[in-house]
């Protein structure tokens, strides 16, 4: 027994010696191929050129505009070139919103006195009738205001919803959740007391002159009764809102001709490696495809997109040959309607697929500080324990939170969901605006951020999640 | 026995909650008036404006130059308005090198036909012969291949440095070190060996028009013998390699008529708070206030030198008076020749003063991730404890390292020293050059700079170093 006994003791004092030799081993692998992937990305990287061609070739790329159409041709001409194992376009029916001839604002302090300012139609906002509209202004810090103020203060008027963002707030992304109400259901709300018009401070910390654009909605409101909404540049809405203080007579004018026309198709472009070994199980990367009309949607989202595909670039390049299969998704139309992310989760559901992990990128191409994950306790875990993979890369504040808004109608209980965190700083200085364009994306942060979702995807084909192991 | 025991235990307990209570009461007000130092920057700072002062209204601000004089003026003039204890200037003596008139280069493929490159002389160059240099290009990818070359291959020729930063390197810094002494010693090492001039790759990991100048040494060569040194863009200097790859006959031609003229008297500017219980410790927070004559010094480093008037405006505008005596240095002559530097720590090892902490920002203006600490493992340690306090704010990569040129000299043992290490991969893009420009500059993140660095300065300020406390 004694004899025995040792022997067990030996046999099980190597098998944990083989087991330990195995996870370390297997720790290195993950390094070494980390490392591979950065490097490559830092030096044959495509994902800069790609952008350079979405933004300068192409330029901003709206739901149903040409520029959205040269879009879906170019990524998949370039997926193609990849190698991939398969590449295909999936029809979707997205809204088609033009803005049509520039804006024009300006506000009159006594009748001929006039002061121009920057302004743009939001996105899906009626036409003002051809001449324009000239209204007084009434003046508010949120939709809440609404309601005090009733329909004795607002009718006829125009209101000018002018609550910043929260400075102090050292996440960007917190301080435009807290004032995107303004836009998006502005004009929905003050409708219904009278109002003429709709006018928005930009969402953006910065004090400048380019006015943001964004979705907005006009819930029920009839389609009669809906009034117009545009934005106001941040300088324009201090300036307006000081005007107003010395003269709350003042009048303003905007004129937009906007004009929603019938859904028409566009498509997702998706692209795939195959699994080697569980083809069925199938992990995501993506990024949307379309942007806002003005600027030429760099940072949002021609970035995401081709990160994406450098991810599958990488591990071609790399000569990594995943066990589970990895596809690319550009998503159609997350800006006016989602219908690309909606799509691309129906047909998902009618497969045999079983999808584990997604990851959106659509929060800029700037230096990626981690990831935010939507997911189980258990699957937190897990990537918690991945963290020092990250550290040398300085990619490593892992967080719970919210992933991105196209991947996020796939949610189902065992599916990992996941976003790429950039700095945030910069980013609404440029979103859905004019100023959104490729001479702001510095070609390594835009790299380090696909390198890092490259390493990411590589972990999870490794592994699988806290279910699928 | 007993129960004087128990009485004892009891004391015990108390005095453990006593404690304890002090502790978290402590680590509370830390937490509160860290939060109103990021709170008023990002709200009420100063440091953009003044940024766009110095940048905007100055310029770039050579040492012996008279925008260096007017960026000593304007800043003086701003710490005196914030109501210091003291404010005052040091008189250094300073080099006055004078750039002159635009550089010009070509390259001759065959006689008559020529490719124009952009070029800037090295800070601290002899000037080429008036009618320039003409002459037969040796590439090398550094000083070591000097040796191997030998005379034979290089006298009468013009030496070209072409080894480029590593791109896999995550900090840029890193790879900046790789380079630099092909531009600060290539010309004395090339003039060994008979080169009539040097042409340096800028080091700049983007491929772009802009030539980075910096410093240089001739070390002990003779003046008669110095050769001219300049740096070419990366893309001429990819340019310029390719080409002599097809054809190794290639003349270089480079005119440029820099002059090193008497060293002159400048100043380091100085403003303090003294400390209400300790004002002979001191606390030095700084950043330098020449820069190179190309671009503005936006990010090198009038940035590091608004934070540091940042960290005093806060301390006011948040009503802290320091128990020690916090002190702003905006030192002269950083780039090409540390006077300042060296004359603050002579001026120092004089007094009857105590430094307890200096801190540097000379990294640029970018987002700040952390603080690179050069100090005793104990003060390592300390510092250690205090990362959760910045975790909130993003920038808690505390690591063990240098801290700033300018600092450097003040070292001694009980001294802490520490650099601001703000995100750094587009930190040389700008870097001496024409592009380093004040609309590179995101307010936001300079001002989370300022907040971190006014944010240590207050934990030193309360807590002392390793060896004070």
């Amino acid at each position: 027994m004694k004899k025995n006994y040792k022997l067990r003791k030996g046999y099980s004092a190597l098998l944990l010696l083989g087991i330990m030799t195995i996870m370390a081993s297997a720790q290195e692998t993950d390094q070494t191929r980390i490392k591979a992937l950065f490097d490559t990305a830092l030096t044959q990287g495509k994902a800069y050129d790609w952008l350079n061609s979405l933004a300068n070739q192409i330029g901003g790329r709206l739901s149903g505009s040409i520029q959205a159409e040269q879009a879906v041709d170019y990524t998949r001409d370039q997926l193609d070139s990849l190698g991939l194992d398969k590449v295909w376009l999936q029809p979707v029916l997205v809204p088609k919103w033009v803005r049509g001839t520039p804006e024009f604002a300006y506000y009159e302090t006594t009748p001929g006195i006039t002061t121009n300012v920057p302004i743009t139609a939001l996105g899906g906002s009626v036409a003002t009738p051809p001449k324009g509209i000239k209204a007084n202004v009434v003046e508010v810090q949120g939709i809440e205001e609404l309601q005090k103020l009733g329909s004795a203060n607002i009718s006829g008027k125009i209101v000018f919803f002018n609550r910043p963002m929260d400075a102090t707030l050292i996440n960007t992304f917190t301080a435009y959740s807290g004032c995107v109400d303004q836009r998006y259901s502005g004009a929905a709300e003050a409708a219904k007391y009278g109002a003429v018009g709709v006018i928005v401070r930009s969402i953006n910390l910065r004090l400048d002159d380019f006015p943001h654009t964004g979705s907005m909605d006009y819930g029920d409101i009839p389609v009669a009764e809906r009034i117009p909404a545009a934005a106001l540049s941040t300088n324009a809405a201090e300036l307006l809102s000081t005007s107003l203080q010395l003269n709350p007579d003042i009048k303003f004018f905007f004129k937009q001709n906007c004009k929603q026309f019938d859904d028409v198709t566009s498509h997702n472009v998706i692209g795939e490696i195959k699994g080697s070994e569980f083809p069925n199980e199938v992990i995501v990367v993506g990024g949307h495809l379309d942007s806002w009309d003005l600027g030429d949607g760099s940072h949002d989202d021609g970035a995401g997109c081709v990160q994406s595909m450098e991810v599958l670039q990488l591990f071609k390049k790399i000569g990594y040959r995943p066990k589970r299969t990895i596809r690319v998704v550009l998503f159609m139309n997350e800006e006016n309607g989602l219908r690309g992310g909606t799509e691309y989760a129906r047909w998902a559901s009618t497969t045999k697929e079983k999808h584990i992990f997604a990851l959106e990128s659509d929060a800029g191409g700037f230096t990626p500080r981690g990831f935010s994950f939507d997911c189980s306790p258990e699957d937190f875990e897990q990537v918690q324990q991945w963290k020092t993979l990250f550290e040398p890369y300085l990619v490593h504040l892992f967080e719970q939170g919210g992933s991105g808004a196209d991947i996020n109608p796939l949610k189902t209980e065992g599916l990992v969901l996941a976003g790429l965190r950039p700095d945030s700083q910069r980013y609404f200085d440029h979103h859905h605006a004019e100023n959104d364009t490729f001479e702001h994306v510095n070609k390594r942060e835009l790299e380090l951020g696909a390198a890092a979702m490259a390493s990411l995807v590589y972990l999870y084909d490794t592994y699988g999640n806290a279910k699928s192991k």
